[in-house]
């Protein structure tokens, strides 16, 4: 159901992108030293002289999302022959030690960034029409004329990004060791900073409304680009199901589009997002507009919960995302994640000033919360289940943390109790660490907090990240819910949390 | 050594290209029945839904030079990922059972047909960038996400040659089964006339001296751009060595070069070229300027005359061309190439009203026959043999006699004699069978040259030539000079031959 003024006020809100030409910092020879990746300086790669088989990787020193630029050279005779090459490029050096070939995962291939080029003319210049998300750029010669050889005369690339580098908000860090986090975070939001905030600029680059809302909360205390997060606002408004449901995500080209998968939680994150849309900006007419399907989420929601008032638990694959550990029971998450939605629709009627609307939601979320402790609560852990086969996982104590099922000290509890279980499920993207971390907070335990993303994020910092990965479980580099790792997206907004909670609670 | 003037007239000459929109005639689906390659046709690429693995092949009817477009579009969800393709041409159905990746021969494998692209937002038009040779194109997706169905909305080319078919002279022939050849043949020199008469326009698209012979020969009884001859005559004379010894081919991108290739044969043949060009076209003007080159390959040559006045033999590879047969000795053929030339710098000689130079070559020529009957013509088996093995061949009797170092009688013999000789070296190419039939009229054996021409350029027309060979070896479909078939081109115009003896010998 199409909203065409919502999608045109949209439209009109897309930013224009700030090109940057960048160039290679040096040339380096990728290596695995037991499973570690460096990166050795080699002689500048304007320098070689390439033939069959041979290749050079550019190091462009940082994560850049952009269009690759190359002019290329012979050295020789004549060229007699055109020169086959193929060129990948890389967010991290790992992914040059990847098969192509071996990748038999269920999302395409065709998200693995690799091209070929034959070069029929030399000297040429070859602008690659594809973006790409990259640090490193490899170009190799898989076939050259024996009479000569291929030289790389010099290679840039246009990094493109809606973000305005010189309007993030300073901010220094009391504790020095979350510098880098707060940097290499405010990096990845800002790689993902395109004509509307993408996931990640390597894959799948579409606006996901679990994304959105994050990114924004990262945005308010960096770039401030407010317009990005109300356009992304008004997108999903203007392109909901018929009853009025918000999709998970949308395409945007070749025109906007909303995706036909929809998600218990992704839908409840619009009326999350446009109060903190609100709070942030106090943009009352965006409010007033957006305000019915915001309220539209959390009704829709409702058609789920069970006689006994909890959301019903399902079988189906993506019903609710939570986190994309595949073993996890969602149901609990669900539930904490309605209750967390209810305040925050209550908190949108008292600035509309609808005393009465307000008052429904906070019994609605008594009745929830009542629901949810009797269903799903076991007192003597100390903990919250999920499912029938009463699952014991960390996003479900997060989860109704945040949607204030517990008091402090049983949310401590909680907390405690799930750690010291072995068996209770883990999570493995920084989107739910951001939650662990919020809930954490929310309970008292900052101190914990400020550890674990140390602990958590600091760990991607030790593994060489110029930006925060879609998935990371430490000791667990292989991990990928896709099938293999060459599709893993190692710039992903949703892990930009350490510049919020840093800036925001002024570590 | 460049002749700027030359080299600027000749740019002065390019020719206009002409350009046509051509679209498949059918779809078909390539089958292997027993080594014979046949094309199904199946229902219309534009009917097909492709998923993974899925492929189609377009047929165009006919032998095209062009540029590809195709029009992509979706069926079933929104594209959520991009689709990843490759695209492969083929100037026969045969070529689509050859694996790129088994090809190790010596030559770049970048001459492969075939390229990838990315699909990233659909619908969407690519408009491939390179220039292909090819009947059929195959687009297969080499990845799909399983949501969708990728569809080839419209495909087409533009087909460009600067041979313009409203031009070509009408010519019927006299004996039916010759129109194919005369057809075919025709077309293949189309193909290959662009910006200058390329020798096939899959590969190496330069222009070759001894490619450019031919194609003018053919020239001036079809097409009759001599434009494009005279162009080629002042590039050659435009970039000789320091001792004015003309290149055996030149590459015109990105500027006008000589290779640094030479050979004995191709050196020559500017002179004997000249002298055909003259004889069709009465160009006085081009004839005084392009004299002095003319006559120098002839004075070049004979340093390499022995002591018994007959062409050193050598074992350095490509010396001399005369055939890709590669176990073919070139001393005889030569020789046989140097009585040729001496012969056209004679007529050349004389066009210039140079009487005593012509008989001074005249002259040479009577002394040259001598030498080569005394060195190498065997009278008891009566035919001439070549290098120190006494290597008996084909290509050896066919010059030798196009050098009238024969008599008529004598050179029936030798050709009577070679084919009785099992064991004597026979021919690959199209182009050493135009010397072939032509040596067979020159002796008065016309009646075989045309038994010759319908069995071997036909038999090219039943293993279903749209075009004729770069290589054709009867009952040897896997000859290849490079180490593969792959790489070998079906476009060749040094076998434009059929329409030259057919039209000019009204066959």
């Amino acid at each position: 159901m199409k909203n065409q003024e919502f999608l045109n006020k949209a439209e009109r809100l897309f930013p224009k992108l700030n090109k940057v030409t960048v160039y290679p910092v040096r040339t380096v020879r990728p290596e695995n030293a037991d499973g570690k990746y460096v990166a050795v300086e080699t002689g500048s790669y304007t320098e070689e002289k390439l033939s069959t088989g041979d290749s050079v990787v550019l190091d462009f020193g940082d994560h850049e999302t952009g269009f690759f630029t190359a002019h290329f050279g012979s050295a020789g005779a004549h060229p007699d022959a055109p020169v086959w090459i193929r060129v990948r490029f890389a967010e991290r050096l790992s992914e040059f030690f990847e098969d192509a070939a071996e990748y038999k995962g269920w999302i395409s291939k065709a998200w693995i960034q690799e091209t070929q080029a034959h070069l029929d003319i030399l000297p040429c210049e070859i602008s690659f029409p594809r973006r790409y998300a990259f640090r490193y750029v490899k170009i190799e010669v898989l076939d050259c004329s024996s009479r000569f050889k291929l030289t790389v005369e010099d290679a840039s690339a246009t990094a493109v990004s809606s973000a305005d580098d010189s309007s993030i908000l300073t901010y220094s860090c009391k504790d020095p060791e979350m510098e880098p986090l707060d940097r290499i975070a405010a990096r990845t939001l800002h790689e993902c900073m395109q004509t509307v905030f993408e996931d990640g600029p390597k894959r799948d680059r579409r606006l996901w409304m679990g994304d959105l809302r994050l990114e924004a909360l990262t945005n308010y205390e960096t770039y401030q680009a407010n317009g990005l997060v109300k356009e992304g606002l008004y997108l999903f408004a203007g392109d909901t199901d018929d009853d009025g449901r918000v999709a998970s995500n949308l395409f945007i080209e070749p025109s906007i589009e909303a995706d036909d998968v929809y998600m218990f939680d992704y839908s409840l994150f619009f009326t999350t997002t446009l109060r903190d849309y609100y709070v942030n900006t106090k943009d009352k007419e965006t409010l007033l507009e957006l305000y019915e399907t915001a309220i539209k989420q959390v009704e829709l929601s409702e058609e789920r919960l069970g006689a006994d008032g909890v959301v019903k638990d399902s079988d189906m694959m993506g019903w609710c995302f939570v986190d994309w550990n595949l073993g996890l029971n969602k149901q609990a998450s669900a539930h904490g994640i309605y209750l967390y939605a209810l305040l925050a629709a209550a908190d949108l009627a008292s600035y509309m000033g609808e005393k009465e609307k307000e008052d429904e939601y906070r019994k609605r979320h008594v009745s929830g919360v009542q629901a949810v402790r009797k269903a799903l609560y076991d007192p003597e852990k100390g903990v919250f289940v999920s499912g029938s086969s009463r699952q014991i996982s960390f996003a479900s104590q997060c989860w109704l943390i945040l949607g204030k099922a517990l008091s402090d000290k049983e949310g401590r509890s909680a907390l405690e109790s799930v750690e010291s279980l072995s068996d209770a499920e883990g999570m493995v993207t920084p989107y739910m660490y951001h939650h662990y971390i919020q809930a954490l907070i929310d309970v008292g335990l900052e101190d914990k907090a400020k550890d674990v993303m140390k602990e958590y994020w600091g760990g991607m910092v030790s593994d060489g990240a110029d930006t925060f990965f879609e998935l990371y479980r430490p000791g667990h580099p292989n991990e990928s819910p896709y099938g293999g790792t060459i599709v893993n997206s190692y710039c992903h907004a949703w892990s930009c949390a350490p510049a919020y909670f840093i800036r925001k609670y002024e570590w």
